[in-house]
């Protein structure tokens, strides 16, 4: 790892640079340092730490980002690191999530968690180190789960009597728990959720994407009856679905998992997927109708009405940072990241230009003022006044940043009061436009108009992308001329596991989901010929 | 640890039951099934999970929380049972904070978030697994944390190269982060702040105080100068102060560790104390200035303006879970719990009152009508309508949940339009106001009025606790008779490392700090009698 650090990254090698950075900027490009393909593939066992001197010695990368239709995973490495959202731990496959990454899932959170309260759920939280005899208890959960677990062997010193797990998800600490506090139908429904890091020890990790630890949240339920886990179960994707349409502007298909790709210990797992721009699927959210599984693996039961004992009926659900990654690969493009201004950090950046000195102090002057006026209209804003940079390399590193809307100020603007606004997904002139009123009503009005329209556009742009690249198929030639073609297939489908398992093998491409939205009429399967009752949407995925 | 779950808690072996809860309540009592000290002495190692039918089969508790005046430890314990704030996990020393727990953290994060931002820290989050090497490069603080660790020593079903540590702390995996992204005075100040679990494997645990694993909070800050770092490191322990007089009405005492007692790695730990009930220190939250220790030891270094490379200059800062038991320990009663209403989850709690089905509706539609006056002027309300238990069933509820004000509404007070306010923090008829009108504007006014004045009264209380059992000493016979009182000793100290740690082993009290605030005038070394520049305070402490 030391050594490999010393190489020229991958991106480079392949694809020469055919356009440069501003020096200045090239210290927020250090993740690329690294071969993109280090994170991904390094073997596994830990990293040896490099030491500062070593680090300090490197070359500083020089590149612009690479152009995404040339190499979408170099270029989504690039953007991480050019963005400065991540950047590489000291063991292999983890990640430091850096302010502005993390400001996303700050927006993240503060969306579902209000979300999670208003329908009745409360924040908690579980120990990480669960019991190794805890895995076991539920059959498909420990076969699901045990080829990725971290296990603490030693504690203060000593070698421990069981080892523990790094909880890599938490259903079976959760129902130990909730076999300690549900005895009667009057404790149901149970409704938590908790904020944490899971552990899972993934061979092959990428930023946001797939790491060792990733952040999230997990919410579990236990009820009374199996209809009212179907309804929370249905309730939760639901939320996750508008989420991702409303706040993240990614159009998501909601749908139910096939069997095979059904959580390790549910009964039926219901999930959004999302197409990145190499229409690619992300899986950006799930929620399990855990039927009585854990309950009966863990004894959780509860007296109902009639003095009787049963188990209780379960659900989890859960989004991670993942869904940043999601993000990233949905709405960026060549020049770097582009964010729907619902849950950008910055939403607006006031970038002011001056020659003369005796222009300087106007222009800072109305552009705080304008950045004041905006504030206060609770528009998230940020007025980049240093002095170290010039005007072009602060569009450059904002854009990059992907903030929805720039607003320059100059000498000329001062004088006739207005403002020049420019869209990040309008490239160019086109979406630059010049001579906007600084009077605050109207300047608020229009920006909120502004990022108002941005947002919808944006979530336009991926439906029709995502439609674009969706091809109805009736036959399994169909379907996999589709899949080779880079895009997802959707027919209909009644097959067996074995009959999935093989288009996997032969075509890479999985059931993404059965969606909920159905289309009319009657269905024969593209495998068997057999009727079916629903169409399957195929395709290759992170 | 299965075996000993069957055993009547100690409290009942020390303190028969003088009082009886109502049935109903008893299920809230969970946590006292196990021995009151099984948490803090059970062996090292952890526990055999329980399976649900031994759990089912345990006695229900039946008594009523010790009184705090016969035993803090047991008191403690039970409150933290009955008010529902945690539980035990599954592995020694490990706790589940519960909804009603978890709602008081929350609390404390959303403040503390607010002014780390508002003085220009930003939120990240870095990996909480470390290579043991990391922790092996700075001197003190290896010796500081190395009986502590807990160690991954098998990722993925394989030995692991280099063994990883669960972060007990996060300073040197922020300094070989802090290398790469920290090249020139232009990149600092660099001020960041996580939101994490940290795992110290402590021999010794207590619910909130002392367990495991604990949430908490890591800020680390990076400068150009050591008058900036001191600056920062006094900044923070100043907004910590703050929050626990403003917030959390404990009146800590701020000041500086003696050498003995600073962090591992650090030039100076600042630190506040509180006095919980029993009047054991709490150290409630420190700060620290690491000066350039582990800068130079990671090779953190910068250019500054005269193109010089120089170690920048550090800080990190930490406040817990345990705050939540010193907020516990400060204000609570044999009754129970009692919360500051500033953190309290809920500020008022509404109890209907009715005998005749006849009542029922009016009584619950004013009681609604009062929560939505007080939740849409702000207040964080409870209304409780549950029919299954009775009103003298719900005042003892919520009064161990500590809810600072209870409303009642009776079929005559909706006759005569008004209600009757109850006070957590003045027992009895002493604390209950009849006849408060419900007309929104009085009543608004009323609640919000008291609030304050809890508040302010909590906060007084605690201070002429605090300073009633604080003894000024002159010699060290005196210090010795005020801490085998039970006090705390204040004194001129100037003495050596070793008397300190003589006066420890032999008092069992140690340094709390050298306060902010001091006494004027000259001073002796109450050891040694030489002069003396600064008291120190000296307690027993948690």
């Amino acid at each position: 790892m030391v050594a490999s650090l010393r190489l020229p990254s991958l991106t480079s090698l392949l694809f020469p640079a055919t356009t440069r950075y501003p020096a200045a900027l090239r210290r927020t490009l250090c993740l690329r340092n690294r071969p993109a393909s280090g994170f991904a593939t390094a073997p596994s066992g830990t990293a040896s730490p490099e030491t500062k001197s070593e680090v300090g010695r490197l070359p500083r990368s020089d590149q612009a980002v690479t152009p995404r239709s040339q190499d979408f995973s170099a270029w989504y490495l690039d953007v991480i690191a050019s963005a400065e959202l991540a950047d590489y731990g000291p063991v292999r496959g983890t990640m430091v999530i850096r302010p502005y990454g993390y400001a996303i899932w700050e927006a993240i959170q503060d969306y579902l968690n209000v979300k999670f309260k208003e329908t009745g759920h409360s924040n908690m939280y579980f120990p990480q180190f669960i019991p190794y005899s805890f895995i076991e208890k539920e059959a498909s959960h420990v076969e699901g789960f045990s080829p990725e677990l971290a296990l603490v062997t030693v504690g203060g010193g000593n070698e421990l009597e069981e080892k523990l797990v790094v909880r890599p998800t938490s259903e079976t600490i959760v129902n130990h728990m909730f076999t300690q506090w549900i005895h009667s139908y009057r404790d149901l429904p149970l409704m938590i959720n908790q904020w944490a890091n899971v552990t899972r020890w993934e061979m092959r990790t990428k930023p946001f994407i797939r790491t060792l630890e990733f952040l999230w949240q997990e919410g579990h339920t236990a009820h009374a009856t199996p209809e009212e886990a179907e309804k929370e179960a249905k309730q939760m994707i639901e939320i996750y679905t508008r989420f991702a349409f409303e706040e993240t502007a990614i159009p998501v298909i909601a749908g139910r998992k096939s069997k095979l790709e059904t959580f390790a210990g549910a009964d039926t797992t219901y999930t959004i997927e999302a197409m990145m721009g190499d229409r690619k699927a992300l899986q950006a959210g799930t929620s399990h109708n855990l039927g009585q599984n854990f309950s009966r693996a863990f004894g959780t039961q509860f007296q109902d009405e009639n003095g009787e004992r049963q188990h209780v009926w379960q659900t989890s659900w859960a989004v991670s940072t993942r869904f940043v990654g999601g993000i990233i690969m949905t709405h960026g493009d060549d020049t770097g990241l582009m964010l729907p201004p619902k849950i950008a950090p910055i939403q607006v950046v006031i970038v002011p230009i001056w020659k003369k000195d005796s222009e300087k102090t106007e222009v800072l002057s109305a552009a705080s003022s304008v950045k004041e006026v905006l504030q206060t209209a609770g528009v998230r804003v940020k007025l980049d006044e240093t002095t170290e940079r010039t005007a072009g390399w602060k569009f450059n590193f904002w854009e990059m940043k992907g903030v929805p809307i720039r607003i320059e100020i100059g000498p000329r603007d001062v004088s006739s009061n207005c403002v020049v606004v420019s869209r990040r997904d309008i490239p160019g002139k086109a979406g630059k436009v010049f001579g906007i009123s600084m009077e605050p009503s109207t300047l608020v009005a229009y920006v909120k108009e502004k990022l108002d329209e941005i947002q919808s556009s944006l979530l336009e742009k991926a439906i029709s992308f995502r439609d674009s690249n969706i091809v109805d198929v009736n036959s399994y030639e169909e379907l996999k001329a589709a899949i080779s073609s880079g895009k997802w297939a959707r027919g209909p489908w009644s097959a067996s596991d074995s009959d999935e398992q093989r288009v996997k093998e032969e075509t890479g491409a999985t059931i993404r989901c059965f969606p909920f939205e159905q289309t009319l009429g009657t269905k024969t399967c593209l495998m068997t010929g057999n009727p079916a009752e629903e169409v399957a949407i195929f395709a290759k995925s992170y």
